[in-house]
């Protein structure tokens, strides 16, 4: 089958010694440390065979996700910039959706011709973590299109219990190859709807939301904060495309970030400050630690965007306001994916708005091209089209 | 000053014995069992005066609660019908919104010219349940429009700590009458609210809700699942009129209650059952009573509509499905009013479908007489018109 | 091996078609309306084999359950007593503890010579519930002794993701075998801890708690209840003996249940009513039917024990006092074995004086037999003593 | 009456305008920016009157806090060290107990007679947050013996709304005076039980807990750790005197804070790392702040104690292991001071450990000389002996 597939050189940095499973399985916690040369190309690859515990999907669209181009994108010394876990090479492609064609026969919950997209996190189901039902905190962690072969291919071999269907969204809908792309888009907006709904139960209908980053994880908080019933949502990001299509989906005020975080916000609010903070920008120490009265009493501050530094935070005023704060990773697990695929059908979570273009397989280097500018929020393979 | 008030004889039931309390103070707790021939007349009465922690307000609109008419109407032995706590006479009216004329001199956070709505529940703030921040389980609690002058009159005095501001609705509006028409169907929302976004922390965007009876309290809990993130919203109600008006306000299916309740959940439900239910109706031995497997693995189930008789459920079904209930009471407290008024502002939780005509205070009986049917969803009156 | 094994005849009663699928698998839904004329007997079975993801225990004790006297007991007609799922024959056995002896070769996590106990509800990790972490309620839940093989026999195989390490208990308390008797009652211990700390998070220390039934669950939820916190536990129970161990295991009241359960509920409470309620009778229509104004503003009551009668429950007071009911099932999941685990190892939490009585396999016959008066908490069977 | 009254002279810093507010009440938020040569001093004061809403104390038992210390104590300019709200000349004194005297007429839920404590934090009950039931974030806070006159007297007069009754504590524990005593540390433990029970509900029996700084918050908190069934202890200070008291009331383990944090504790809790955080120091830059794996998956942190500074923290951790953290202010509302009391009353909270001496009002000043080298974890001042 034809696949996108990404290879890259072993050659750890000086000052990083794999340790020995590092070296043995070739999939490495920081992939920034040793992987040098990537190098993405159409290639023609065997089909996956089905283990009994599988399906098969002939993929039906497949997004690229801004750690899919960290992959790619290498720095000066041709390291790639993706800090995280990764095994080359390997198919790239995590944010898909597909029809089932084949059923491993120990499967009893899918069927030939079903629609379904994917959990990304491979949680084991066998860990502490996962037998506690935090399975985003799964010990023993595989990663679809990161350490395990991805969906920017003709075909896909899944596990059965990281598949949901997308049959009602595509009856709701009426337009299954709409219900498919949608779908693909699921992954994306489980990452938020995890941040903000399942980390801590403090989201109230009538909040008022400050969403930092419009990139395509804090488009799908804006997205869900207008679904789920906030009063006012405030986004923030340094690119003026970004700021439009964040308003396309819902926001409420879309700013660049003002010199007086707190005070911008104390005057959109009247004076109550934001109930529920989103961090998707990844720069918490730009927009995190600035934060002090802008947060309301008893504010949430959901943190989503990944980074490595230490933040400073106003830790005074998280008590004097009564504030919490979560750090929060993944999108499995905890009827997210559901909850997601039903909102999508209820047709108040209507993200196309942020695809900006489709390709097919062949063209996909062309979008891998067009994403470095970083003005598209989602473009879209279609393998199969 | 005009003023719609009720008065009725103090005619104790043979079975009843008013406490020395009750008799000395005229507030008693059972009103059915007491008072009698109920009279409705459009009255001259004095201007109230302002206590230092009130402010007047000049009221702009104030809807038909359905304990109004309970009030109003008698059963054949000439016994009002509203089973809570009364005193008589007194002027009707506690859904309601006005605008300051008067500020009593303790007040700092109010000011002559704002628009108000107010919480009909007078909580004390000294009590037990007052102090654990559970005020609609005030042990001294007085009632607008029940034990205290309500607001079917030119004007009320209310107490400042009562009053939310209305200011976000009408400049977000950019409509002040149509902000003070919404700002009088606060409160009847806010009992809705209590109960799904107070009580337990459960709801998640893309839950499927079951609501039971479409009356005034159940279409605002259809609007706010709506608001919410509901993807599905199944509406029972016995009246044609009613569940037109369900889907008015969001409901994706409204019926007449099936033959098999759970088997109608689970169809509507592709086999899930719905996972959030809220009780409207009054009548949980027919709603909530043969709720088994309709129930969702997880359910909750929020009971709002008042009834005095036991009811019997399938307790085996809470268990093996993992379902909880809860009792709820009130609308004061827990930031449900703020909540509820950013909602409207924010132009997606739009109550006016439900408001099928509006009245002066001089034709107020009229309204009170048309809602014998039952078949008006809210009626509106609009004394300073 | 010696094993304990239960035999039954396949005599379905005539008003019970068991389906396709019960009828090729001998596994029921409803055992009491299948299995006739049990027979308990001491055989000598092949040593189980280890699959790939299992553990093979020496098992070192194992308590007898209620459920297990249910299914050795038969009514008048000669039907087990149990009414749940079961296949026959089967050794039983679910309240254990063992050391492993080998260990499947997928297996990473555990040794051998590692003291472990196990989860009896075998959860698959695969269905809806499971993948929501709601493991209780697995649709394809197997249950080690009753659908598998249970632990009243020299060796148990288990899948070692349903195992859970003694080793910390083992250490604090410098005594491995009774680290193993306490293992042994994790389990039932971990029915009351889901009950009382998963399903809401009302719980908070200085509760007044109500447990009624002071059989093996209500005794762990009077235990769990003392070291969690509580100011009170009322524990209510037919049985002068229990009432003794309800005593010996932290109640602070002990009582047979009163004429007025509700006046003397406020009475022991200064007038505030009980905040937490522990249904562990299995007798709802007697515990929690009556129950009004004898619950505390914002209870919680958590129903454990199984019933398969409608209950009649006061929703009124459930309104007026703001009060939660959640159905309870099930200890898997959660942290909750490891919670149990670690509250034993801390020493505040000694459930030995339940074990009233421990007996070698060969007299296990005995101990069913001591059971039929229901007069011990728990009789312990040490195989391999 | 007598009465210990601190005076300081009104010296705002140059860098620190008072508001025109703070001018004409004296009451100002920055305490150390403005106070300046303290002054204590045994003094002969008016009786107090007592207020239709008040009752009169006679004081039992008032105990001398940190921030008792930091307002007599000043640095080398001169300036007091506390930096909070102040108003002064005021008698010092917020933990405290006593028996009514005089009750306001008003008041219908206390009697002459009644033991009592009462919570410092004096909120509004009319604000914002108030209203949501977040009284400790009142916005028109007072404070007993900060902004209105403290305990350190014979009476003292304090609003019915903030009394508690230790009826149920000095009967169960069948002696007066001792209740008094533990009446006095409702309020330093009601801070702990906020912070641990009410801000998130993530407590659970069975967790690894750690708590930094052994100073009479952080061993409440130890006590309160104990009592609701922490399985581990692990207590940080510098003293190794507190270390001493730390384990007297609970610690399992008691150190000076290692060079490696977290090694320490993911030996101590077998690799899981600890699963609650209190950070009672007040120095969370060398307590939180290096704190990454030794953090479990799922870990809360309660910050309690003050800190002007901003605080790094490691957020990625926070992603990586599902890590909450929550600011925490304050002891009143809630139901915490009732719920602390009945722990108390159950005996299994008894923090008279921490009582290292008591003293006479005559005394005072010894004990306020003793406490500069904060050795004892806290000395009771009885007003009345």
């Amino acid at each position: 089958m034809k696949a996108l597939q990404l290879s890259a050189d072993w050659q750890p940095k000086l000052d990083y010694t794999p340790s020995e499973e590092e070296t043995r399985t070739r999939k490495v916690k920081s992939g920034s440390s040793v992987w040098r040369n990537p190098k993405l190309e159409l290639a023609t690859l065997p089909d996956p065979e089905v283990q009994p515990d599988e399906v098969l999907l002939e993929v039906a669209a497949v997004g690229i996700c801004g750690s899919d181009m960290h992959m790619v994108e290498s720095s000066d010394d041709g390291y790639i910039l993706y800090p995280g876990l990764t095994k080359f090479p390997n198919i790239l492609g995590h944010e898909f959706s597909g029809r089932i064609v084949e059923v491993g026969h120990y499967v009893n919950n899918l069927n030939v011709g079903d629609l379904v997209t994917a959990e990304e996190v491979n949680w084991c189901g066998l860990c502490d973590a996962c037998r506690r039902g935090l399975v985003n905190h799964c010990t023993q962690m595989e990663e679809i299109g990161f350490t395990t072969p991805g969906a920017m291919a003709k075909y896909i071999a899944v596990k059965a219990k990281y598949c949901w269907k997308l049959d009602e969204l595509a009856e709701r809908l009426s337009n299954e190859s709409e219900a498919l792309v949608l779908g693909a888009m699921v992954e994306p907006t489980g990452v938020s709807y995890h941040a903000m709904f399942n980390r801590l139960s403090t989201w109230k209908p009538g909040n008022y939301a400050a969403v930092f980053g419009a990139g395509p994880i804090g488009l799908t908080a804006i997205a869900l904060a207008k679904a789920a019933g906030a009063s006012q949502i405030i986004a923030f990001d340094v690119s003026e495309n970004r700021l439009e299509t964040a308003e396309a989906l819902g926001a409420t005020t879309a700013l660049t970030p003002p010199d007086n975080l707190n005070e911008a916000l104390l005057e959109l609010t009247r004076g109550h400050g934001v109930d529920f903070v989103i961090e998707a920008a990844g720069a918490p120490t730009h927009t995190l630690a600035p934060l002090t009265n802008g947060l309301a009493v008893g504010a949430t501050v959901a943190h989503v965007g990944r980074s490595e530094r230490p933040t400073s935070l106003s830790l005074e005023h998280y008590q004097v306001r009564g504030v919490q704060l979560a750090g929060s990773l993944g999108h499995a697990g905890h009827g997210t994916f559901p909850n997601v695929i039903r909102l999508m059908a209820s047709g108040r979570l209507d993200l196309r708005p942020m695809v900006s273009a489709r390709f097919s397989l062949d063209k996909a280097q062309e979008a891998f091209k067009r994403l470095e500018s970083r003005e598209d929020a989602k473009l879209m393979l279609l393998p199969n089209n």
